[in-house]
This record gives C-alpha cells, structure tokens and sequence, in this order.
C-alpha cells in the first residue's frame, strides 16, 4: 500500500500546485501525472477522471485550509485580533507562494469559482459549500466582536462576514494579477471599517 | 467590405460570449467559428492567434465598459450618487446576461485575471491597466466626495478605490459562483462603510 499511496498523494499535490498556477481547463492529466512522476495508469487507478480529481483536490485543499482557519478563529483571543491573525497569515501564504513559485498563486477556490462555475455543477456546488463554511467561521467571529463592543452593535453579522470574504476574494485577484502580496495589506482596516469601527479608533492603530 | 467586417464582429461577439460563460483555456477556435456561423479561414484572416482574439474582445469589452462608467461616473450628479449608480448598473448587466444566458456571467476582466495571469504576460499587463483605470475612475469621484464631505476627510481616496473594486469583484464571484445578482446589492453598504460614511447616516437610506 504504501507505494499506491505515495502515487496519489503525487498526483494531488502536483495537481493542487498545477491548477493553482494554470487553472482547470488548461490541464491534461498527462501533464499531471508527468509533474507527478507516475505513470498514466496510476491516475485512472486512482481517479475515475479530471474532474473526480479536482473535486479530490478541492476536498483536500479545503480540509487543510479549514483546519488553518480553525486554529486562528476559534480560539481565546479578542475576536478582531483574530480576524487579523486570519489575513496575516493568509498574507504570508500568498508570500511564501510567491517565494516558492515566482508567481502570487491566489485562491484555488475563488480561480475554479471564475473558472468553473458555468462547467460543472458537482464542482460549483463544493465551492458553494466551502465558501459558506469560511463566511459561518467569520460570522461566529464577528458575534462576538459584536457582543464585546468591538464590532458596532448594528452591524448585520451574517453580510459583514460574506462583505469581509468578498473584500479577501478581491484583494486575492489584485494581488495575482499584480503579482503582490502587499495587495492583502489593507484587508484589515477596510473589514474594520466594515464592521462599523471607525476608521480614527484605537483599534485601527498599527 | 461589408460581409467581411460583419465576420470579424460576428468572431469578437461569439468570442465574448464563450469566453464569458466557459472561459478562455476551455475554448477553441473552431467552437467559435461555429457559434459565430463564420468559416474557419476567416478567425485567421482577422485574428493571428487565439490569443490576439482574446485581447481584442479584452479591448472591445472594456472600451464599451469605460464608456458607460464614464457617463455613469463623470457628471454633475452628488458623487456617491454616481457611485450608487455604477452599483445598480452593474447589478443590471448581471441580472440582464442572467437573463439572456440562464447564469451569471460575471465580470469578463475578473474571471480572465484568475484564469490567465501567470499564462500570458500580454493579457496580464492589459488587464492590469483596465483595472488601474477603473480604480481612476472611482478614486475621483472618492476625491470629490471628500471635497463635498460626502465621504471621510481621512479617506485614503487612491486605497478606497482599490478597496470598492475588490468587493465588486469579489462580490461579482459569489453572483457568479450561486448564480445569484443579488450578491451586488450590499456594494452600496459597503462602499459608504469604506468611505466611512457612518452605517445609520441618512445617506444609508433605501
């Protein structure tokens, strides 16, 4: 088993950087497999087809993120350090991409939404799903900034935390198309400023 | 000369259109001579490459585009008026093309810089400039704003900018990704709460 499972986790991580990079539709699964070093026969082993894999790769992706998400959210700090702590570290992960690559990498979720929503229906509803989840983790947040007086008492918790992942999803494309990261910098004066704090309060220092 | 710039149209229209809906990797040449009902021979009369094509429909979308955003924008009317303006128009070409096509195409400048910024440096650099140019609009308006005290003295009106044409587009994704216009409805909100403008003002109503 543990040569099969060195195959397929080759092929994933080779597909996740490829699709990141290039897209969907540019890939052919002879391109994968060469970038994975197996042979073509392991992919069908593994993979019934293209979109079975991608599906595969978003799964994988997202149970990563959503662990990383976690961490940072769901925890005892003050709920908008938290926040912080998210688009840093998103930052960072754009930066060592860029580092690793040569190129800002983005959002392989916010890439296939642009990409694939129009072409498959199993992979626009994933993103669906996923992009929910990450705006339910905000949205938890933001109730508690809410409660402790950090976000402003009127604000609609449910469409500030949908606002802040647009704003991120945004920026994200600013940020490829610029091929800078820095494009992420402004992520949290501008969710304060959508959480209703003002923009002068002590909170915005730093 | 008239049936042969009819074909070059009928190419950049059906060009367009796929582009839109599939994107730009998923499409040959042959799909769009055949959507365009012009033979073959004719996309390589006009168009050296498949490539040269996108980066006309890049240029004929945004030339359309940046006229309607500069009736839209450069006028007489209040300055966030104008902006309120863009939001509703923009909302009305996605509810339109949804319309027309069933779904949300989204916005053909957003969906091309996911796909292709790390493919072709030339429709990478173009797209930058569309988008630079679109934040020029808006930055002056932001400008008059402040002057009028429509929006905060402290705006950053270049960041402000930056920040209003991130959540369109991110928030063009989810309109694309749930098939659903009602994603632009908050741009509004948002955009004051950027400009900070406070959420309960009076320039918050309807």
């Amino acid at each position: 088993m543990g040569r099969t499972s060195d195959a397929r986790d080759k092929i994933l991580i080779a597909a996740n950087r490829l699709i990141e990079q290039h897209g969907y539709s540019a890939l052919g699964v002879a391109q994968i497999c060469a970038a994975a070093g197996v042979p073509k026969g392991s992919f069908y082993y593994f993979f019934e087809s293209k979109q079975a894999l991608a599906l595969t790769v978003i799964d994988e992706h997202w149970a990563e993120q959503q662990g990383q998400w976690t961490e940072l959210l769901d925890n005892d700090r003050p709920p908008l350090q938290r926040l912080r702590d998210l688009f840093e570290a998103t930052e960072t992960v754009q930066r060592d991409g860029q580092r690793d690559t040569g190129t800002v990498v983005g959002c392989l979720f916010g890439n296939l939404a642009l990409e694939l929503s129009n072409e498959s229906e199993e992979i626009r509803v994933r993103l669906q799903e996923i992009f929910e989840a990450q705006i339910d983790m905000i949205e938890r947040v933001v109730v508690e900034a809410r409660k402790t007086g950090d976000a402003a008492v009127t604000v609609d918790a449910r469409e500030a935390a949908r606002s802040i992942v647009a704003q991120l999803e945004g920026r994200v494309l600013f940020a490829k198309l610029l091929n800078d990261p820095a494009q992420l910098e402004t992520l949290w004066r501008n969710s304060l400023a959508l959480l209703g704090v003002a923009a002068d309060a002590p909170a915005m220092t730093g």
